[in-house]
């Protein structure tokens, strides 16, 4: 096989200014979630901005491939970027890791980007424009990749858009018809909320592997216990992951539950991309041959290394 | 007046990656200095590149600007971006400060970038293509600002233009007519040992207030000892600074020389902006009547915020 991974998600970019929580409450923006703006609002909210401190490549399952690329998996990515400036620089990290993107460019739509405004208690809270993103669909699904792609993972953001559940269906059809593994994060705990049955059908008939945090399991299964939500899961898939922040990781595969502590850290930076970079780990150990439980250590520990940092990517030392 | 300082130089914005010894080796690259390269040298570098860390608004004096607006002052900018999405970052993250800026864009050239590639010792190699920066002359010069601006601070990055150096020319008369102060910074060692009697010119007939460091003190008048230079700039200007690193800074002003010790730190992650940033604290004391020793220890606390953090722009705490 070419690939070991194979991820869909939102082609996106962070812009990452530092405000304080009156800037927030003026601007009528949520604190710590991510909010899906429109392009007047993505504008007027940029214009009234402080200085940008820093721009970075981003986007939940391209931050995930970055982190299985620096771990020494071959990854490729499936996402819409627009032909502009900002979507050569999300291009060029991803291609300077070795994953394989060729995803056609929206010629009408701007790249999206994610506005971040971090505020001194380092809660970030994000106002996404999805530009181009909003644009991928199944004619942009390249199924030479998934057919040669170990895993298929796709970014449950992209539930927001009708065209892109289209193309999650074409892709896990793909997938399975070739014999490979489907994984899917369920992202937002609001987005599963507004698309629940969709997500149900998906995750109860084509995913193999499940990743979430405990909100987001509970959304899925409608329950307040997160352990029942679990069991639910586990009923559906081969592996559902459930991240529980501080408090490590519970999996569930077949009859077996694994229970993992969260990685120590000397100092929580920045909580930002840690489920990205767990699901980096897990599916690394995964494409490896590693154990369920292996797999969970190597998600704790490329979880710990993001969150002692700035940003949602890895970083060298 | 409306302006306290009107800064003119190089609008850059940094564009970080982080490496190790062997790609420079392997690329040519001069560690730890700002090289200038062209257009086909900076894309084959950038191609070549691993993923970007982040981008970022940078460039001498508009860091000095930012650091200056930080503090509370008043400043304009006068620098070339291209009219694309980094001049776009640039020109935002200014303006977001406060600070005028209205210098035209230029309709061919890209807007100028800095790669900068750190190695896992901190150090920052420079790889400068000025782009649209380089065209910034006479025509661009904004004389109602300087001669409503109560210093105007030129960046000696600029001196390698010999438009840019008409562009000083004309800024220093327009700035003196009106009755106001000229700050010069030397920038660069090199750039001054090239371009040598054009900086000695306008030091010893037009610079009121002179920045630099040892190195680029000696090689403005060729000694290898730092105090006699300092000396002949003394001779030259109202009040000349020499920033010494970790040994602190010594202030000629008149006949009476300030030494002070370099603000202490818990932990220098990164010494690029040092310099930028002592100029933005001392020009703050400067334009609100402080004294030299005052302006100087407002300095060496400015540089001392930026070296304990990546990047060479102030952030908020």
């Amino acid at each position: 096989m070419t690939y070991d991974l194979c991820a869909i998600g939102n082609a996106l970019v962070d812009v990452i200014v530092q405000t304080d929580d009156a800037f927030l409450i003026q601007n009528n923006i949520v604190k710590g979630a991510m909010t899906l703006v429109d392009e007047a609002r993505a504008a007027a909210l940029y214009d009234k901005a402080g200085a940008v401190v820093e721009m970075a490549s981003g986007g939940s399952a391209a931050n995930t491939l970055a982190g299985f690329a620096f771990f020494g998996g071959k990854g490729a990515f499936q996402g819409k970027v627009g032909a502009d400036e900002t979507g050569r620089l999300f291009a060029h990290d991803l291609r300077a890791q070795g994953v394989h993107f060729t995803t056609a460019e929206s010629p009408h739509l701007p790249t999206g980007r994610s506005l971040i405004f971090v505020t001194p208690d380092a809660q970030r809270s994000m106002n996404t424009s999805l530009g181009a993103a909003v644009a991928f669909g199944s004619e942009d699904v390249d199924a030479a990749v998934i057919q040669d792609a170990a895993i298929t993972y796709l970014e449950g953001y992209l539930f927001d858009k009708p065209q892109a559940q289209d193309a999650f269906r074409q892709a896990a059809k793909l997938a399975h018809k070739a014999g490979r593994m489907l994984a899917l994060t369920l992202s937002d705990s609001f987005c599963v909320l507004r698309h629940r049955a969709a997500f149900l059908d998906l995750v109860a008939n084509e995913v193999d592997l499940l990743f979430s945090n405990e909100a987001e399991m509970k959304a899925l299964y409608d329950t307040e216990d997160s352990q029942a939500a679990l069991d639910k899961a586990r009923a559906h898939t081969q592996i559902a992951v459930m991240t529980r922040g501080a408090k490590g990781v519970t999996v569930a595969s077949g009859a077996t539950t694994h229970t993992l502590p969260a990685h120590p850290v000397s100092s929580v930076v920045d909580t930002t991309g840690a489920g990205d970079l767990f699901a980096a780990g897990f599916l690394y150990g995964v494409t490896q041959g590693r154990t369920v439980t292996d797999s969970a250590y190597l998600g704790t520990l490329a979880a710990s290394e993001i969150i002692s940092h700035y940003g949602s990517r890895p970083q060298k030392k």
